[in-house]
């Protein structure tokens, strides 16, 4: 297997005069990059010892892609930061890391406590200790530790995933093999690069000499101008920005005619959105889906768009890529035939090594090379992958399993339903019941009583939701633009014992 | 990184219905192909151990791909044996790996005596072994040895080539990245499976689930009969095949307009060999350059037929594919700029282990993960390489690497030599032919035919040389007394600037 280095040494032997980075007013070509990458190991080598961890707290630029690559390059392990972690959050991350430097766009405040050194992104401070940088390039190698990638806070305490850089680099192959960028792609990133979707391609981009575009943090209008401008030809996004998108293209039309193909993942996503992306921009659709922990692609699913008439293929989420390989499992470990439900669990270089510092939960998830998603769902007679639920979304009402998914589905087919979450709350003659929270689309006059009922010709009585909170703002987020259906739920089970987790 | 089980392992899950194979009146599918693959892991169960050595000595067929796949997953290595060498180089290889058991489509004569088992495939006798054999898949991990490759030898003796699951599995990462079979591609192998070039895509096949097309043995008629019959889209081919077809295409015109692409390697080719596939083909033309060593890829370049007429870039073997690192390096092991000629070496995941049972020749050769491949050339400033000559002291003839000193030897044992030296001098069908020069013992007289009859019961074929120079006067040698081959080879290639690609 490979290192982080191999991209950037292809690239800057056969295409040093390319543009490998643009962001902003920023453009530099692959011979930059790579001697930029080698001053972050000069600079980090006065400041720390090989293997130390440096905590990286920033929006998205092209001075993130240059420390993505070059802190694991100096045999560094990188710890991004969630950019919308409160405090305590970063703190503990910080802290469980154990980071040695933190280099951050912004006032450290009490983070700088808890690091011997603090460089700021945004004072020039950064570019400073660059430029008087030599340039290194200590010996790494497959199994050295790149990261650790803090999982987002949807569920219990944060966990430091370890990815080596073998992990990394057979994400860029597995990637590459199933959905190829090309050298002549200009790929766009839209997603926060402290999220695997963020970096998703980064290293693939570079291994084919192809051009990152940067976008410093999502806003629709200026994605959509970024994609018109810089002729953008591919991109990834979750989708609560595919839908900002689709919003903001209906207002206002750029010419999107160069994209190849639009990637989307990290969370479900209903038919409809699908169908108006498929519209208004006309090109391959691409589902993915994967988790940190796989560094992160699990299976793929191209040519989506072929499919959205065919509401069976089209819930699914593709077949694992080559060099991916994907079982169902049932609880006693038992890998389970086509169509039945149970574990998604995958195996491959991409498999994380562990949590950091955490072998009983690392023990609880990987098991002879094979990691256990936590992810409810069955294979088709050809490998395609269909999620019915996380194992932790499930509701249980009067004896029948729920599985959220399927209630969203069926409000967002709804023309007037914007965003919509589902769990499931406290009832004494159920159990639990079906509980949505739907956010209407600007000025729609969304009725409770009507939604129940364009959901009752759908799908199963017990399915339905009993209650419906309609709500203006926006549902709240995780970082990837996960729903964080915790915090919506928790209140509903204040006082009483955890019917489910 | 991967085992060999992996490509069959995602085709049978993903494409169990697919055809796999087709050889004659032969058609398998994924499903059938990945069976008969264990079951060759159940038949070697009983009669060998792990790790133990099996020699394949037969032409092309659809056993021969699962046996090239099934021997090591069985955790057992192949050893293939070129179907063109004499009686004693086929006992060297055999004796020289320490095979257990030989499968053969012949009777194997005196080979019978140095193994334990001979299984014949022209018998039924494989085909009912394998009907009655259990399906196993015994454990085999990335470093697992795979087979051994014998290629000529610089002192002499043959050595057996190490390559892994990792290693193969490399070589297919890295041509996919470069130049991807995709899912619907029907792939023709003409070049013969105990080669490198002639399973050089086998696996990749594989993975994405396309079909293989195996030609038993090449005949230029029969080969695009196969290419218009099944719909071939893309195949490899050395160039004296490829001139062969030119030939067979210019009599009787086929459909070949299925062909997406066609590669060649493994040695010299002519321009306008190129200029007319072009022409009658109009399909993508693709240069490879490799070593067995190298699993075999090293360099490749794609569209070549887009550069016929840019005479400085249409000698060039290409960039190194995404994974493969190249450096041109001096006698003394420093990397040289773009421009300088020096030896060229490589470094990857597709770099063998070494050579069986010969440490000496394996560190002359490797050296912290660069392998030296004899070859001198120069890169430009894109990374393109342009070979100049050999260091290694080999004649590339039809595609099979010949080293003067094994034919010099041969030569030598005849007791009316006193001096004699071998090289490769332009030949119109074979890119080279082996030439020797000789010089008798006083008064001797020394006969040219009955010469070559005395090597060709040494020696391949191949090997023998073409046409021999017998000579009074000493050969012209340098201080130390070493022969300036240089020298007498000149004036062959005087007027030609490819004296080798």
């Amino acid at each position: 297997m490979y290192t982080m280095r191999e991209p950037l040494r292809r690239a800057e032997q056969l295409f040093g005069d390319r543009e490998a980075v643009v962001c902003g007013e920023t453009r530099r070509t692959y011979a930059e990059l790579a001697a930029r990458v080698r001053k972050v190991a000069g600079l980090l080598d006065s400041i720390t010892d090989p293997g130390d961890r440096v905590a990286l707290w920033s929006a998205n630029s092209d001075r993130y892609l240059e420390l993505f690559v070059g802190i694991p390059c100096a045999d560094r392990a990188i710890v991004p930061h969630n950019t919308r972690w409160a405090e305590p959050e970063l703190a503990y991350a910080t802290d469980d890391a154990g980071a040695k430097v933190l280099i951050c766009d912004r006032d450290p405040g009490g983070l700088a406590d808890l690091v011997d050194t603090v460089i700021r992104l945004d004072t020039g401070q950064y570019d400073e200790l660059l430029d008087a940088a030599p340039e290194l390039a200590p010996e790494v190698g497959p199994d050295t530790l790149a990261g650790l990638f803090y999982t987002g806070g949807t569920t219990g305490a944060s966990k430091g995933v370890m990815l080596t850089h073998a992990n990394l680099m057979a994400n860029a192959v597995h990637a590459q093999l199933a959905q190829p960028v090309l050298d002549d792609d200009r790929y766009l990133t839209m997603a926060p690069m402290f999220h695997a979707a963020g970096v998703y391609a980064a290293l693939a981009v570079m291994w084919v000499g192809a051009a990152n575009v940067i976008q410093p943090a999502f806003e629709p209008n200026e994605t959509l101008d970024l994609i018109e401008g810089e002729g953008v030809t591919c991109a990834i996004a979750v989708p609560t920005m595919l839908a900002a998108m689709l919003e903001a293209q209906t207002a206002r039309a750029r010419d999107t005619g160069t994209l190849r193909w639009l990637s989307h993942g990290a969370s479900p996503i209903a038919l409809e959105l699908l169908k108006r992306a498929d519209e208004l921009f006309g090109c391959e659709l691409i589902h993915l889906y994967g988790a940190t922990e796989l560094s992160p692609l699990a299976t793929i699913f191209r040519h989506e768009d072929d499919f959205l008439d065919d509401p069976a293929r089209a819930k699914s989420c593709g077949t694992a890529p080559p060099g991916v390989a994907l079982e169902i499992r049932s609880p006693m470990g038992d890998t389970l035939p086509a169509g039945e439900v149970g574990e998604v669990t995958v195996s491959g270089p991409n498999v994380m090594v562990g949590y950091w510092n955490k072998p009983d939960q690392t023990e609880a998830v990987l098991n002879g090379g094979w990691y256990s998603t936590g992810d409810l769902g069955y294979l088709d007679g050809q490998g395609y992958l269909y999620l019915v639920d996380r194992s932790k979304d499930m509701i249980v009402s009067g004896g029948e399993n729920v599985y959220c998914t399927e209630v969203e589905d069926a409000i967002y087919t709804h023309p007037l339903v914007l965003e919509a979450t589902v769990f499931g709350i406290p009832d004494d003659q159920w159990g639990e019941a079906v509980h949505a929270v739907v956010v209407p689309r600007d000025g729609a006059d969304l009725d409770e009583a009507k939604l129940i009922e364009h959901c009752r010709v759908q799908i199963a009585g017990y399915k339905v939701p009993k209650s419906v909170t309609i709500q203006a703002e926006p549902l709240p987020k995780s970082g990837p633009g996960k729903v964080l259906k915790r915090e919506l739920r928790a209140p509903f089970w204040e006082g009483r014992d955890r019917a489910i987790n």
